[in-house]
């Protein structure tokens, strides 16, 4: 019996996490009765006295912001983390296990601006964001405490973003998360087994097979994997095996910040609006032991559908179970494909 | 130094998935300028004509539903799942990995009642759909190929649910999933170590301490798990070291009904509003190798915050490190344990 990835059901391992992903393609013409979800096209001013993240404003403890040009970086007022030295452990008979976290929470505002986002920024500005995600990295590290950082930014009010302002957001802390333990796991194993890295491998046999990748420049490629969960999931991989931004070359800074650019655009482009998702870059732990293996990507988690207004819920089954999806990823990557890498906003008609 | 788990960040150990889960109780006086949901409060007619799950209208496939009483089951129009016989598989260097999933996916109707959810159905009326859950599961896994069953609600618009008619679903795969292969696993390693199943202890360790518990009847514990996740997540377990709701005594059928309907109403009653979740049963898979350590639990993902409109975003950290909370389990255990359990619209004032 043949079997085709374009029509039957089936299932695709993630490779950095080795959990399967349902693929319904046959589903993809499901009519939607649910929930749908505000639009966001309205235009924001450049300005807003009531923003905390405005140059000039005050903020929720009583700061007040500098009239900053570029990014701008402070500590976050709600911090999910504390920057407090607590060694408190306990495991109660392996089913009450308790331990201290320490962190740093810090917000960056990606621009003086407040009603642009990564789509609409210049290059210049956007390089402007990731070399202030190195600079974090490289001063964050410095604490020997300090074992991981997440970088990463939740865009649209859909994604629980509080604030319309572009901003993302660098959590450092004590422990290193469990999704990152089980990527470094999967990635190690295959480096002894290979002397490759997982996604130095993969990224070759993707540049080969070319039908999911969306860009390609002199560091970085951006694709959606074979295992996407979202709709139009994507990840932007670094050509050289690097484990984390401080490795980084400023000519790879200004690469990087190319790549976002063109993935934000198309992002805009497909349903033109501004294209909600959570993003952040995955890296090796540090301050700690061997991480062979570790190679520095990001992943980019968009939650829309089929319109700037009908998202996918990853619910009951996927929640209890295993991710499901139904347009295939390589019918999401052709539409990625084909969009202008101009702005929608930008385009004369 | 001291440590306050009321006050201090800190980590708690999912014992089912190992994962790692950050509680921020300084956290939870945030101000939220998010994204505001629509509360739900509208009143529905008993019956709707243009409800595919109504008795007697028409279904998107063209079949016309019974005139039911009790509840009702289908096999979903538009399933993810389809029942064919087909056993590709094919892993290209440890890279694309991929395999065909065979399963069937039905929906439980649980009233011919439009407007009912659980938290409103008569006792006899929940003891009937668990009676078809227990009936269905019997049923499919007569199909030697089937391996696991997964048994859920989605409720509400807020949780993907496109029809507000109260109805289930159950989905039975050729696999097994992700989410159940690992609790499977670490259920298993308990059992090898301890010589009794990781919730039976869990169970005795919560009924002594009685701080998160909510619900106890003769076969049932309700609780809010010590890692709890969602804000008012909780959890149904069984005192019998069972392994699939096949092995239910009708007792512990009618026992079940109970225990669901008393939790259905005080989610109600928390924020007087018809209270939206995820819910479903995690069961040892069925027709394959060894399970010992299984142990029959059902999980409740409420996706709510702080009020009817405000729910906890799990997006950009959540999904790329760990799970993060804010109120503490045991202040939610507290908030849920207050209520009353006469469901707040059949309250005299
Ligand atoms: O099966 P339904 O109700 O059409 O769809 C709902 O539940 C499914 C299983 O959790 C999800 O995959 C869908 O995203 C959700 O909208
Ligand atoms: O940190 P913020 O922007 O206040 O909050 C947002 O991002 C956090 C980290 O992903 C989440 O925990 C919150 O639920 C979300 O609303």
């Amino acid at each position: 019996m043949s079997f085709d990835l374009n029509n039957d059901p089936h299932i695709r391992i993630d490779i950095l996490t080795g959990e399967r992903v349902l693929v319904s393609p046959h589903r993809s013409k499901r009519p939607w009765q649910g929930q749908v979800e505000k639009s966001t096209t309205r235009e924001r001013e450049t300005y807003d006295e009531d923003c905390y993240l405005c140059p000039g404003n005050r903020r929720a403890e009583g700061a007040i912001n500098p009239s900053y040009s570029g990014s701008f970086v402070f500590v976050n007022d709600f911090s999910a983390l504390l920057d407090r030295d607590n060694s408190f452990y306990l495991n109660e008979k392996d089913l009450f296990i308790t331990e201290a976290e320490r962190g740093i929470c810090k917000v960056i505002s990606f621009s003086p601006r407040h009603d642009l986002t990564l789509a609409e920024m210049d290059l210049d500005a956007i390089t402007q964001v990731v070399k202030t995600w190195q600079n974090e990295f490289d001063n964050l590290r410095k604490n020997i405490w300090v074992q991981y950082i997440q970088v990463f930014e939740n865009k649209g009010a859909i994604m629980g973003c509080s604030n319309p302002h572009p901003h993302g957001q660098v959590w450092a802390q004590q422990g290193i998360p469990s999704a990152i333990v089980l990527e470094g796991q999967r990635q190690m194993d295959y480096f002894k087994k290979y002397g490759r890295t997982l996604l130095r491998d993969y990224l070759d046999a993707e540049l080969k097979k070319k039908e999911r990748v969306l860009i390609e420049t002199k560091s970085f490629v951006c694709l959606v994997p074979y295992w996407a969960k979202w709709p139009f999931e994507t990840m932007i991989i670094s050509k050289r095996e690097l484990q984390t931004i401080s490795e980084f070359s400023s000519e790879e800074l200004s690469d990087l910040a190319l790549v976002i650019q063109e993935l934000a655009i198309r992002y805009d482009n497909l349903f033109e609006t501004s294209f909600p998702y959570s993003a952040g870059m995955h890296q090796a732990p540090v301050n700690t032991g061997d991480q062979s293996g570790w190679h520095w990507h990001m992943h980019f988690y968009p939650p829309l559908l089929r319109s700037a207004t009908v998202k996918k819920f990853m619910v009951g089954y996927e929640m209890l179970a295993d991710a499901q999806r139904d347009i295939t990823p390589e019918k999401a990557a052709e539409m990625l494909q084909q969009l202008s890498v101009i702005h929608y906003k930008k385009q004369s008609n």
